[in-house]
């Protein structure tokens, strides 16, 4: 590889990152990917160095050193950085907030590093629904006050935030900042449709859901998101920063169990337990505004009843080829 | 020492720590000092720990651990953590944010590790203005957004409230967060007034300033400061969150040098530079909001004026006693 302009990703071979680099390799770039590997991911990244335009190097990004010279090995100049690399379970962050101090605010910390010494121009960084907390009825912006986390993901998404506006203050050309909800499609590593498919396929006769169903949250396609952050990332601006989701109030976990049941195995009974939150840190009931990013030009293809209709069939076709 | 009820204060030999140490010995409270005298203080602890209620030990509040161990060698029960230790110089976190990662954010996170494993009822937080960023012309209130830091300070203080909040929503009883500007009075360790006054001593015919002094800002005395937190401290809740400050719209850079002039060496010649930044991540004013504060019962003693003129008349009298 020795273009001038790598496109860096990491966290390349989660679900979200491995999309991405698949769109990134079609339009012609080349991408370098960095990750640590600690969630798996192999065969992901397997598949897509097959692509002559993508490689990978280990890293953990919370090392600027380490990811310095994995991009002297391969050569090149590395113009932008999509940084996805984050803890993806969030449970396990609130039972260890080291987890999600390492990595979800350490490694955004080492990118800055990195990215200073390297003189790269562009973070595109993967935020979170989550650095809001809970607001209630009202419809979340992008400027609302105040910023309340309650997950330790969250606060450490929100950390990330605030190191990556200090930074474009003191040297990074531009950042685009992405704070987006519950992202589905395939390949699943985590997540409620992952989780209930592994539920019903151990045992094809029950599903018990954390909660009474009742929850509502709203539900993105990974392919929406993508193109959502390809469309902000072609706008003006020193820093940018959006929410993006569907513009609809999302669907229930009753509507994603029963949806997951009839694929999966429609002779299922479905449990419920009692409350609207199903671990510390998961927020019952959000409003999501959109407007910002549909005022510039963009709206996602699906609802959030599609997209869960649309990810369960290709979670369950996905794990049935494997 | 062992009283079931020790305060701990960590940061007890810095500049606010000394002042809020002497108040609570002085109210009869047992109070075990964590420091790790990066920044000095070794004559501010000598004088400290004359008093038997108060004991000291030099750790780094990062290391959860050494917090434990150093608890366990006094004896007790923490109930109680006045968390005041951060980078207090503001220009180098900018030089090196591992600075401000280590000493403003991580000794947070350390802190709240130490309360979980200790048991220890309520965190309370010296966060900062330097949290909102810049609002121009706007009233910067408590529930304000978005919350976008311009230096690594203000993005670690902010890291640190992010955190705090998940740890209340975790395990953390109480948790109280006090946001203010820039606090003078002494012994000063750092901020404009300490700066002015060692140039004049250097160079007693001229004072060279940062900027072209008409950057305004709000201060307030160290001792209405401890008076607030004293007054928050009452109020029910389980997160408070306030702005402490004083009434008015600060004071500018040009009122500061003359006031130092004047006290330290009348004859002097004031230069001014340009531009209204003194430095990066340095906002030239903003006009900070302590209504919701004063709505809860309380009013700083002095005005920013009221305040500059006393803590001058303190900084110099003892620079001159020392």
């Amino acid at each position: 590889m020795n273009s001038d302009q790598i496109s860096v990703v990491t966290g390349g071979a989660g679900f979200i990152g491995k999309n991405l680099v698949e769109r990134l390799a079609a339009s012609g770039q080349c991408v370098l990917i960095f990750d640590d590997l600690s969630r798996g991911g192999e065969d992901r990244i397997t598949s897509l160095v097959e692509n002559p335009l993508v490689q990978f190097r280990q890293v953990d990004c919370a090392d600027p050193h380490a990811m310095s010279e994995a991009l002297a090995s391969v050569g090149g100049q590395a113009h932008t950085v999509w940084h996805l690399a984050a803890n993806s379970d969030i449970p396990a962050g609130v039972a260890d907030p080291r987890i999600d101090l390492h990595r979800t605010f350490q490694t955004t910390f080492g990118v800055l590093e990195f990215m200073r010494s390297a003189g790269a121009n562009t973070l595109r960084f993967a935020s979170s629904s989550a650095i809001y907390g809970p607001f209630g009825d009202v419809a979340i912006f992008e400027d609302i006050g105040p910023l309340a986390p309650i997950s330790n993901y969250g606060a450490m998404k929100l950390a990330s935030e605030a190191q990556i506006n200090a930074a474009v203050e003191a040297f990074l050309p531009r950042a685009e900042v992405y704070r987006f909800p519950n992202v589905v499609g395939a390949p699943a590593t985590h997540g409620v449709i992952f989780d209930f498919v592994n539920k019903l396929q151990k045992n094809p006769m029950e599903l018990t859901v954390l909660g009474d169903g009742t929850q509502r949250k709203a539900y993105l396609h990974v392919h929406d998101l993508i193109g959502a952050m390809f469309h902000i990332s072609k706008l003006d601006g020193r820093r940018l920063t959006f929410n993006i989701g569907p513009q609809d109030e999302g669907v229930t976990v009753r509507f994603i169990a029963e949806t997951v049941r009839d694929k999966v195995s429609p002779a299922a009974a479905i449990s419920y337990g009692e409350g609207r939150r199903g671990w510390v840190g998961d927020i019952p009931s959000f409003h999501y505004s959109v407007q910002k990013l549909v005022d510039s030009g963009w709206a996602p293809s699906r609802s959030s009843a599609e997209t869960i209709v649309c990810a369960v069939d290709e979670i369950v076709e996905s794990r049935l080829s494997v």
